[in-house]
């Protein structure tokens, strides 16, 4: 069943120890949707600039992804660059220009209203807000959200997420929003807000999922190289919500199995992971479907005893 | 069947943002053995001074373990003390005084000679050398080291390491043998340095185990709260090892099923994880075997997908 997929869809320069590229696909929509388009079909939501090029448009097109609501305006689409460490993990942002993303205003086209299923990527938490409400048919819906909303809008944010069933966000961030270091009890304090299924990333060392009565942890895959992490965390996310997407609600309660939710933390863990295989989004020129079920049976073999 | 566990016994100092001990039983042997306590019957080889309390003696005895290897010889046993940082990532040293362990001569009774499981705790890894050597009945040899050896001593520690079945060190060690940043290159490496089995242990991040033919995985547990990390690497070592001792070899092929070994990884990370929920070793005085079966099931059912 169809997804709605909001944020930023952006050109990133990248440098990491195994290269650079001056101007490439990226934002967090773009990943979402890319990543979620393996699982089901994305409809994206988000604006670009007059110089966003064809050959972009095409390769989401190609992956089956819902272009009605990508909105076209004159001016440039929002840029970023940065560069990785020797270690990859550190990431410097060298330059952010919002351009035409900085007067966003989403606008859902007609057909999607219906849509089931919302990830409201990370942006103002008030836009989130709106979105959400004028999608009153949404049933699963959920996104992520950065430091900058939870220390300098957390009024807004915790408004936004009391209407979510689900957030993903990562360890720092879940430390941050709860106000202790400690993820367990930074999760159980989370779970009080609204959300009432918790994601939280941990880069290379994996994610876990917590509910009120359980816990899910998964460690993270050992590439052999990674050449860049920019939008592996998006691509966990588009993995996690394309995968419950397809495989719908449980219709007698409306709601996930919890061992559903689980798997969907592992098709998050192997999307995340098939993007640092290449630079932006170029691993998704040619991934495919058994790929990744492939990899999702190895993450079974190198934790089960 | 029994295991014989080299290394310090130790007096520590610890301060945590949970409280502090002015004096309290410490060294990696103590930790290892009074964790492989719950598996197997461990014999200590380690020296101490003429401070050493009878109580703490009575601790290790209540536990089964033999002290026939524990020399006591005039002066001071070693001390150390150290700081954690507030959200615990970060320790300090204030203090090491190797005292009477500065000139440690492993003397290891007669009658340990016979037994088939040896762990050689971070100690000079020309004496780590000099133990294996004299006990040519041991079937199951390892140990770890630590970054001083790795890089200070590192022929020795090569010459080493080349006659041992396990290996068993954290992340940044193995990085630093290694020479290599990426975790699954680098055990690739220290597969052929002589182990066939090595650990790398992460932390709150959990552990891993590398074959030629396998990785295994594991998150680390997420407690409740966190009183006090020291030892808990030590007590990982003493359940992997113990748990092994405990199980035995398959006596067809003289070495370990693969499943044996990733089963105790799991059973070294819930001894890690009991370790840090109380001060030094006190946990061990009321630890059970239940609880800690209790826990090995808690992992399966957290981490199965």
């Amino acid at each position: 069943m169809s997804l709605v997929v909001i944020g930023s869809v952006a050109y990133d320069a990248i440098e990491t120890p195994h290269g650079k590229r001056e101007r490439t696909l990226g934002g967090a929509c773009t990943y979402i949707a890319l990543s979620a388009s393996y699982f089901t079909k994305p409809c994206i939501v988000g604006v670009v600039g007059d110089d966003f090029e064809q050959q972009d448009r095409a390769l989401l097109a190609e992956k089956g992804v819902d272009l009605d609501g990508l909105e076209q305006v004159p001016g440039k689409t929002f840029f970023w660059s940065g560069v990785y460490s020797h270690d990859m993990n550190e990431r410097t942002t060298l330059q952010t220009d919002l351009n035409v993303f900085a007067d966003f205003q989403p606008k859902v086209p007609q057909k999607y209203l219906a849509y089931p299923y919302l990830f409201l990527g990370n942006i103002q938490p008030a836009l989130q807000k709106e979105v959400r409400e004028r999608m009153p048919h949404v049933r699963f819906a959920g996104g992520d959200t950065m430091n900058y909303w939870i220390r300098d809008y957390r009024d807004e944010l915790l408004e936004t997420i009391k209407g979510w069933d689900f957030l993903l966000i990562n360890d720092s961030e879940a430390r941050m929003l709860a106000g202790t270091n400690n993820l367990r009890k930074a999760a159980a304090q989370i779970l009080e807000l609204g959300p009432n299924t918790l994601v939280i990333k941990r880069g290379e060392y994996g994610a876990m999922l917590f509910r009120r009565e359980s816990l899910f942890m998964v460690p993270g895959y050992l590439l052999e190289d990674v050449f860049d992490p920019t939008g592996a965390g998006d691509c966990f996310a588009g993995g996690f919500v394309g995968y419950l997407a397809e495989r719908g609600f449980d219709l007698r309660n409306g709601h996930f199995d919890v061992h559903e939710l689980h798997r969907a933390v592992i098709y998050g863990s192997v999307m995340g992971s098939f993007c640092c295989e290449r630079f932006g989004v170029e691993r998704f020129r040619t991934l495919t479907r058994k790929e990744i079920d492939a990899r999702f049976e190895e993450f079974r073999r190198f934790t089960a005893f």
